[in-house]
């Protein structure tokens, strides 16, 4: 509130009318939330803790990212910032989902206002230093948000002997939806999948390159989707029977596989080719990758590598690629807001040189939030946060009054 | 996606800025897809297969639509096109509502793709050749799915002797709802509701017609809603007790009956009028008509036929009487959309023959439907498709991994 | 019916892009309807008569607010209209949060039809005769829906006497939560908050207006909320345990409490300031206050006195404050909308005049809303609208055929 009163002003007309503030919201607080909710005994923290974080990390990250672009010291608040702030939430959620039911509450206090600070450095190492084209945040939000909850994941918890591992085994049954809590999951997922489009195409700069970034968005995802379902039945385990995690969660790995190259003239052909890639990749870690991880110690509850993470990395590559490929009289016409950014300081780039920084602005971003994450997560071992024993984990019990 | 590398390129600026898009998107994935979770065992499925066949049929009908509009071979892809793809899809996902519980996977796979094909054509004609007005799809859309869906129904079972059904009670008592299952489906049913106004307007070309359209439907489906509460206890068996099969589906039939008429000018009163009318068609059909239907070998698991069928006919001949009523300088004006397609190629037409087209359009889209859907259910009959043996009904376990 | 046919005509086209419609649209039926569903055995009558009564009051509602601007006893009809339609159906929503559980469908109905007019006519005092700002609403609407419904409370049932109560304990037990029903009222709640900025904005003239009313509201939310998390902690009687009451319910305060100012230059810090007291109020009222007033002979189901009664005062009183603090060339430029209404008369108010005027506004509201209300409760007793009995409360069964 201090800080508020003595930065923050009012800022011009000129943002009143972006697109896509009130679906982001929705995405935030709805898809988040309940996509969280499938397990049986965690639902109100999913929830509680979804909402307490995302509101409370969006007044931070507005703090945060607007200190790379005060002007006078004074940062002038528009709907647009907060967007951005919004935005800024999915990072923390992401790394929520990865130790949800693990962390405390505290710990999850600590972890994102940490993260917060971190990713906003990120960012504008991202977009301002390398400038490289991200505009659905796939690599500075999916990827970064990803990889710090595998950092966090990896050491928040002290490493157990097998003994132990095997004496524990109520708790176990906690870590598992219920028929209903699978039906309120389906509430997120399905709203996630809806305002993607107006998440990717929230901060595009002209109609067309919005259009576009709503056309391959929503052709992507279309093209996980089925692909989730078709794979999800081939891999199974029982006769071809669908798998509620792969659909919850395998579904919007299309959202995320598209975001970084969404504004580019990639054909729609292009986004339904990348949209299938990502359903694949995504339904094949559920099935085979996750499992291995949480056997060497890297517990993922949602999941999140296999919908952030990878998918993440995935459309970091791809803009690599484009950049790569890029004719020179594309350059800020052809390939939608990729070089954008350099008209400003009048330095053109050559396509090798963009797609150079594309994959270092990848490369950093995943070192940081490993990095970051993993120390964030041995600092949360601290007692003083209140770690969870391990039969109290997945539980409702500790924090809520029960009904 | 072969298919859209060829064809497909992406279209001008033009349509960016289309209304409802979100809002219908909203309609198609959460709406359908909860309100069908009504069924007690049958969640998974009704929000795991709403989706697979939205998210194929989207693909699928933006092909098929655009078939009849190419230009040089070239599909350019826009917004709006994403729009009517989704405003298509409803009409398998009615289809869906018919045979909920009853088709198998497969079937519903086939269904979807023969339906896509036949719809898109019958709407073709409706538009273009008969030049219809139809603003909201109450023709060509809602009467379509909900025939089509009869007409599979019929077939898709072979006829059973009175002592086989006799014998299978197990299954009937899956085909209710649970409390919790009656909640989830509300969801559905209210995002319905909300955004059925975004559903009728978003094809509109003038902002008046726009907001005639909103208003119209706005009004209609409140008094439907209205209507709908005070006949439910009316007409009840106990005591004047609500049933929440009025509750979900009998408020949305206002929107369906004055979708094809509510961007004319029929004034607030005629919009309630309409509505009431609605209601009252609708809960005489649920607590009447859909018992006898299934007796004589016709069932419909949501009732279509009295939410998406009989209003849509209803609609269909307020068309025929507003178009016959409308006085020559209305033409074009007063009329909202009915003869904007007339300007295009000069030929002005009269009331009456106005009104004849409309018929047609109502009376071809009844004959379409209804017989390719017979048609198609009695085709999908074949083993390929993995019918359902009737202990498998409505029942999730076939398909789903569960808890 | 006959009404409409008589006075409404459609209007211009000027209203056709306002801003917020089908935000509320959300708010009313989704947010409303499900935060009502938190009792365990209540859910069916939260959303069908919040459904009902919605739908009703809205077409009423929009008679009853134009009789007040009718020219040439002619209703023209728009997309705004429906708008302050939609906002005065929330003050029926609130009141039937104070009785949730407790009256029976005929009482609501004749409460509903009742309190639309009196609300309608306090509605035109605030806005026309005492031109007193209130963007937002949180006078004419929350306070007023809230303690008209704490007066219907007062004099709905007859007292009972000590040993009367004691013996009812059956019912006490439906007047709570299950797990279920907790999370599915949080759909409500989330919903609720996030179109909350869209709500107090939706009546905003300018641009620069608009995007102070989102900012201002999203910040108080957001303050709101984190401070309802914490502290829901303090107070709790269990070893810092969350509650799920304040988490639904007092997170939306600050959505209340800024209602009235939003859109007055009130600094960012400021509206964090406004959504932390917001939070405060409402937490310690519902720990503290509501056990008090039930005990008292007033019980208040969904606690609307610490979600709309209390926050709704606060943000008057604000209004009174930032009147009487506004120097000479804030008027009509600085304050938002405090002043505008001023301008069409041409009768310039000073601050002070006008401070007084908003305080006036607040206090007729109460006065009105709370005798009106007691009135309303005590005519409410007849026996023609079926009273419930002490064991039919809280409970579905009465009006429900039940799965």
């Amino acid at each position: 509130m201090i800080l508020y009163f003595i930065f923050v002003k009012y800022g011009g007309e000129d943002d009143h009318n972006i697109r896509g503030f009130e679906d982001t919201h929705v995405m935030i607080f709805i898809g988040f939330g309940f996509l969280m909710t499938f397990l049986k005994k965690y639902c109100y923290s999913a929830l509680g803790f979804n909402w307490f974080l995302a509101a409370l990390v969006i007044q931070w990250a507005l703090l945060c990212q607007s200190f790379y672009h005060m002007k006078d010291n004074t940062i002038f608040i528009t709907k647009k910032l907060l967007l951005e702030a919004d935005i800024m939430s999915a990072t923390v959620l992401i790394t929520f989902g990865a130790v949800l039911g693990v962390a405390s509450g505290l710990q999850l206090l600590f972890i994102a206002i940490v993260e917060t600070a971190v990713a906003c450095f990120n960012f504008w190492l991202v977009a301002d230093v390398f400038k490289a084209a991200d505009v659905g945040g796939s690599i500075a939000i999916h990827a970064f948000g990803a990889y710090f909850g595998l950092g966090v994941s990896l050491l928040l918890k002290p490493r157990k002997t097998k003994t132990e591992n095997a004496e524990n085994t109520a708790t176990v049954d906690l870590n598992g939806p219920s028929y209903t809590s699978d039906v309120t999951a389906m509430i997120g997922s399905i709203f996630l999948w809806i305002y993607w489009p107006s998440f990717n195409s929230a901060l595009t700069n002209s109609n067309s390159e919005y259009q576009r970034a709503v056309v391959n968005t929503y052709l992507s995802l279309a093209a996980a989707t089925v692909t989730t379902f078709v794979l999800s039945s081939a891999v199974s385990k029982h006769h071809g029977k669908l798998d509620m995690v792969h659909v919850q969660n395998s579904t919007l790995a299309g959202g995320v596989a598209v975001g970084s190259v969404c504004n580019m003239h990639i054909t729609a052909g292009g986004a339904i080719a990348i949209g299938i890639g990502a359903g694949l990749l995504s339904v094949l870690g559920y099935r085979y990758l996750t499992p291995l991880l949480t056997r060497v110690g890297l517990p993922d509850t949602c999941g999140v590598h296999n919908l952030h993470g990878m998918p993440g990395v995935y459309s970091g590559i791809l803009t690599v690629l484009f950049a790569a490929l890029a004719t020179k009289e594309q350059y800020g016409v052809e390939l939608g807001g990729v070089f954008e950014a350099m008209k400003e300081d009048g330095s053109a780039r050559t396509a090798g040189s963009q797609a150079l920084n594309q994959f270092l602005a990848l490369l950093v971003t995943l070192a940081i939030s490993l990095v970051s994450g993993a120390m964030t997560g041995y600092i949360a071992r601290a007692p003083v946060l209140e770690p969870l024993k391990d039969n109290e984990e997945y539980n409702d019990e500790i924090n809520w009054e029960l009904p």
